[in-house]
């Protein structure tokens, strides 16, 4: 039998704070070595848009296997009223092999993003963290809203947002002030959300620095999500000079996709040897934040470990409280 | 919509007849430069078995995208009842990159397996070839006696199969000869097999050369299905060197997987450039068979080419008569 999960299913069974949990133990068992992130595949030609195909595999007590299958075609909103991006994830029995469930993967890619923002202010923010500036209202930027409030454990106060579509921050504004009880205000220019914040998250499709690195305040934590090409990066070279820690969801992952990582460390400003996964971190091995005054950096450009934990927590989740579709093949 | 397709909704879609014509054309767009197959992802550690994600696209008139996802655990029989090979395939609408079909993929392997083996017999075997010989009894050898049926145009008159499983053997007798009507003759030896045929398949689990090379008759069409890794063979150095034309699925995939060809290659008894892919004699640009006293050899490792072919037509033509769960996600 395999279990059918459609997106209301999932987002029936997922919330921001489990998610936070997972994603941090995928994180753990990828630097333990139990788990393992293939290098995903891509297929464009003669299709006229992109897949994805990004297996991966956590061990330990998780004991996740799956599969996502995302597609990005950039015409299907205008020319079939179809979302751009399109998700499917597959969960193995890692016992059998057995696919046993089938889900919807694109509120689960959303959250696991989210998540990993979540992970990265749980360890890396100041404790005392109350302000969060984001770049973009989008889709991706609700969920990393959630996913700050969460890494702070619910004391998040304020959110100052940025995006230069006003309707899409105005609802924004209203969506989440609803959602999660804060105030948010919507920043005039992008720089003015650099001003008293604690957090900085930027979850743009911009492939060009949002800010330039004289103007962030010490002891800020920010979390870069978008920009994944090696030419692209959402911040610029100063702004990584001038921080006292980097880190990465994956740091091989980055090194291989991070512009934000990729240009300073060509530029001869950074060393490869400065980049962490945040996962030395979760498991000890390397120290965090040392003072109130660092300056803490985590990009992640989006692992399938990530997938594969949630997707793991929804399936087994359904699973006990009985819900989706159950069919035979 | 998905449309969900169990095993018997595949089995009473698919034809042999069907998946010759639907491999030949995936061999052909895969030399005419129109598919892809990337290099598959496998997966093992920490599971207890392989998982191998398969994903391919086929451009021209097929305009076909799918991944097959298959998993082999060698203790699922003894320890959960389940079987060794299990196999699922994601159908994507190659316009929008949506999962449109989901399908058990069991069948659809063992027929484009035994496709492939009737695409070699219909451009490489002497028109007039009336007996095939076969290496093994199992669930694969049955879909390559029925390729080789439908790649002669259902001129095969006789096959005679050897197995070291008797039982095997004679259950395969009665099934074979059910359904195709031709006569099976179970051989006592491997040896005896190879006098008075006309076609040769191996498709065993064997890792070591079934016959030597010495024992086959000129004219013979040979097609070898077995042994997929560099060390392990089921044809034998003199076998290679006495052919007067040896053809793969894919030339590319049999150079880096197939010892039949690299262990040859490696003793420098034939060089890379005599191997030739199937898609070139299919489109004219090299010649197959010249003389009815030539040895011709087509060694397959499998490709997810075939799989995305086969799985297409299952889809299409179970939208057009309308088999199969639609499933809303």
């Amino acid at each position: 039998m395999v279990r059918i999960l459609t997106k209301q299913n999932v987002a029936q069974l997922l919330n921001m704070q489990d998610a936070i949990k997972y994603v941090e133990e995928a994180y753990k068992q990828l630097t333990l070595g139990n788990a393992l992130v293939p290098q995903r595949i891509a297929i464009t030609d003669p299709a006229p848009g992109l897949t994805l195909v990004m297996p991966g595999i956590i061990g330990g007590e998780m004991n996740a296997l799956a599969t996502k299958i995302v597609s990005v075609y950039k015409k299907n909103p205008e020319k079939y009223n179809m979302p751009t991006v399109l998700a499917k994830i597959m969960v193995q029995d890692i016992n059998t092999g057995d696919i046993v469930g089938i889900m919807d993967g694109s509120l689960i890619t959303a959250m696991r993003t989210g998540a990993a923002t979540g992970v990265s202010v749980k360890y890396l923010a100041r404790k005392n963290s109350k302000v969060l500036g984001i770049y973009s209202a989008g889709v991706q930027a609700r969920k990393q809203v959630s996913g700050v409030y969460w890494g702070l454990n619910g004391n998040l106060e304020k959110c100052i947002v940025y995006d230069l579509n006003k309707a899409s921050a105005e609802e924004f504004r209203k969506e989440l002030q609803k959602e999660l009880g804060i105030e948010i205000q919507i920043a005039k220019s992008g720089n003015e959300l650099l001003k008293s914040v604690d957090i900085i998250v930027a979850a743009t499709t911009s492939i060009v620095p949002l800010f330039s690195g004289d103007d962030i305040e010490p002891g800020v934590h920010i979390s870069s999500i978008g920009a994944h090409a090696p030419e692209a990066r959402e911040l610029d070279s100063k702004t990584i000079q001038k921080a006292n820690l980097l880190t990465a969801g994956l740091k091989e992952a980055c090194l291989a996709e991070a512009g934000d990582y990729i240009i300073p460390i060509n530029e001869g400003l950074i060393k490869k040897d400065d980049i962490i996964s945040i996962g030395e971190i979760i498991t000890g091995k390397k120290q965090g934040r040392i003072s109130d005054q660092d300056i803490t950096i985590f990009k992640s450009v989006g692992i399938s470990a990530q997938d594969v934990a949630v997707a793991k927590l929804v399936y087994d989740r359904a699973t006990l409280e009985e819900i989706g579709q159950d069919i035979a093949f």
